[in-house]
């Protein structure tokens, strides 16, 4: 092969942030397609949180990554070369290839996209894994009712982002937590929530609770930390915490240090007869037909809008998630890794 | 009146363990009943976890007990003298007149009892209240399958005991948890549990872990502190924790030292997708006529069986408190105010 691919293997498990150490970048040779297999090109590769947990010997959703191998993540590649019935070169596909330029495949858990019906990115977003989280959790966990109130940490996220525009679309009072001002601006003025707290805001609890007059009837939890222990005194009877995240912890490479909150935790957990309810989306795989019909609609009609960050190269890849793990993406973040031609590169 | 009547008010909040200081005795005038009215003699006053919350300022199920009101419980009475439609002296009722010797009563929340049924204090127990929120907490919140591993804490108490024997019947594999090797004896040879360990042990979590070789599938939570933490690694995917007590923590005067569980805990009902669920038997009354069905019926054919401790003496009340507190009783806790006619005081 004339060109050389390159990938992001986990070289060796991190202590606390992730670093280069870690996710080692190597090129790697192209691979060639055998009869039944077709050659993908990455085009977008997804950051997502979970991801942290993978590189974990830790117990957790999925088997770790294992050293040496490359680092796993949805993907939305661009078909190069097929011996694939069904697909052809130039076709784009929803695709799990991980931190990589290339990766053969027979087609096993991959899908077609049409780039007319959506763009491409957003298999990876809003009509992908966040959306579907945001779906589930809200709606099938969450079972939010009119006139309720919703919280939701991660605000400006690719889940959060979600989940607060479901809680509007249900007639909730729709409450984010964010990391800055800017991106509580950015849930108010441009997603249509009712009020977004900074949690870098000292006086968190307060300003919480000032925005929740009536108390909080779900919190989607997807952080942890502080902004755990300033939404649980709000919680009302029979508060629903449907619980996708705790990003604040992911780093984390020992317990944090007292007072012990679980006690407390447990004991609001009784008196105000609280359901949590530790999820993910795979488990659920049921309800994506409706959720895709549901959300094509609601993009189609202006209902749900959403926000990406793109990165442009492989290379930048490790530092952008170490970005996502502190909060600095904008929306969805996403690593370019060539160019998309379907659409501008804006 | 020729005779005084006596009761237990709540004459200040306790900081940590209840005294004779916050719980005081006294002599009170027995009332006379008006038109509509009954009055009651209480034969069995319940001593229950529960109470101590009633007895803090801070949130919790309900209302606490205002300082210097009779404190809370239910009781099994016996009607001295009726003014009222439908009931005779001499009659039996299931009420909630709290700490004292006589009540009067217009018949609200009031329910008769016949001795020939079932003894009158199965009433506060297996056919009561605690019978009640084992079953609710169990059967309706664990759904336990068979060939499931149901763990319970507290296992020789009034509620644990019908836990466990409810495992049972559903074929579940049972293993208890309780704070003597005379308890532990008593929750497997008498009422057939699988196994238990003893919370006193230094190796619990060992223990644990041996007892529950296929993991847990249900914990159900009246105590917190250790013992949930022993557990907690043990929940296997989809596992549920119906949230009954923290009695470990009920004379907790501060938050317990670090480290902080909490990020731990929550990390666990992430990945492991459990469902933690707080709740209170009176929300769930629409179950009752099927929990007295059932349960009568299973008492009468032996496959569900019980155990009472009994104190005689309304005097000796905040004594037995202060030991239901610390798991010093056997059983179900019971003070017989005065003797029970309808059976030997044995």
């Amino acid at each position: 092969m004339a060109d050389s691919g390159r990938r992001i293997y986990l070289a060796s498990r991190p202590e606390g942030m992730p670093t280069e150490d870690n996710l080692v970048l190597e090129s790697m040779p192209i691979p060639s397609p055998g009869d039944g297999e077709m050659l993908l090109e990455t085009v977008y590769l997804s950051l997502d949180p979970y991801m942290r947990g993978r590189m974990s010997a830790e117990r957790s959703y999925a088997q770790p990554v294992a050293i040496g191998q490359t680092m796993v993540g949805g993907t939305v590649s661009r078909v190069l070369e097929s011996r694939l019935d069904g697909y052809a070169a130039g076709d784009y596909v929803l695709s799990f290839n991980g931190w990589q330029t290339h990766a053969l495949s027979d087609g096993t858990g991959v899908r077609k996209l049409d780039p007319a019906q959506a763009p491409l990115s957003t298999a990876l977003g809003v009509m992908g894994m966040p959306g579907f989280t945001a779906y589930v959790g809200l709606l099938d966990l969450g079972k939010p009712q009119p006139g309720e109130t919703v919280v939701v940490s991660a605000a400006s996220g690719a889940v959060g982002q979600v989940v607060g525009q479901l809680g509007k679309l249900k007639g909730c009072r729709v409450v984010g937590v964010a990391g800055s001002e800017d991106k509580c601006r950015y849930v108010t003025e441009e997603l249509g929530f009712d009020a977004c707290v900074n949690h870098r805001d000292e006086a968190l609890p307060q300003a919480l609770a000032a925005a929740c007059p009536d108390g909080v009837d779900i919190y989607y939890e997807n952080v942890g930390g502080k902004v755990l222990d300033a939404v649980t005194p709000l919680l009302n009877e029979f508060g629903r915490m449907p619980v996708c995240g705790t990003i604040a912890h992911y780093n984390d490479t020992a317990p944090p240090s007292g007072p012990d909150r679980l006690a407390g935790f447990m004991r609001a957990v009784l008196t105000r007869k609280l359901t949590v309810r530790g999820f993910i989306q795979s488990d659920h795989l049921e309800r994506m037909p409706d959720f895709l019909k549901d959300m094509s609609g609601w993009l189609k009609d202006g209902r749900i809008r959403y926000k990406e960050d793109i990165v442009d190269g492989l290379d930048n890849a490790v530092k952008a998630f170490q970005g996502l793990l502190q909060g600095e993406n904008r929306g969805k973040l996403l690593v370019r890794v060539v160019p998309d031609p379907t659409r501008g590169n804006a």
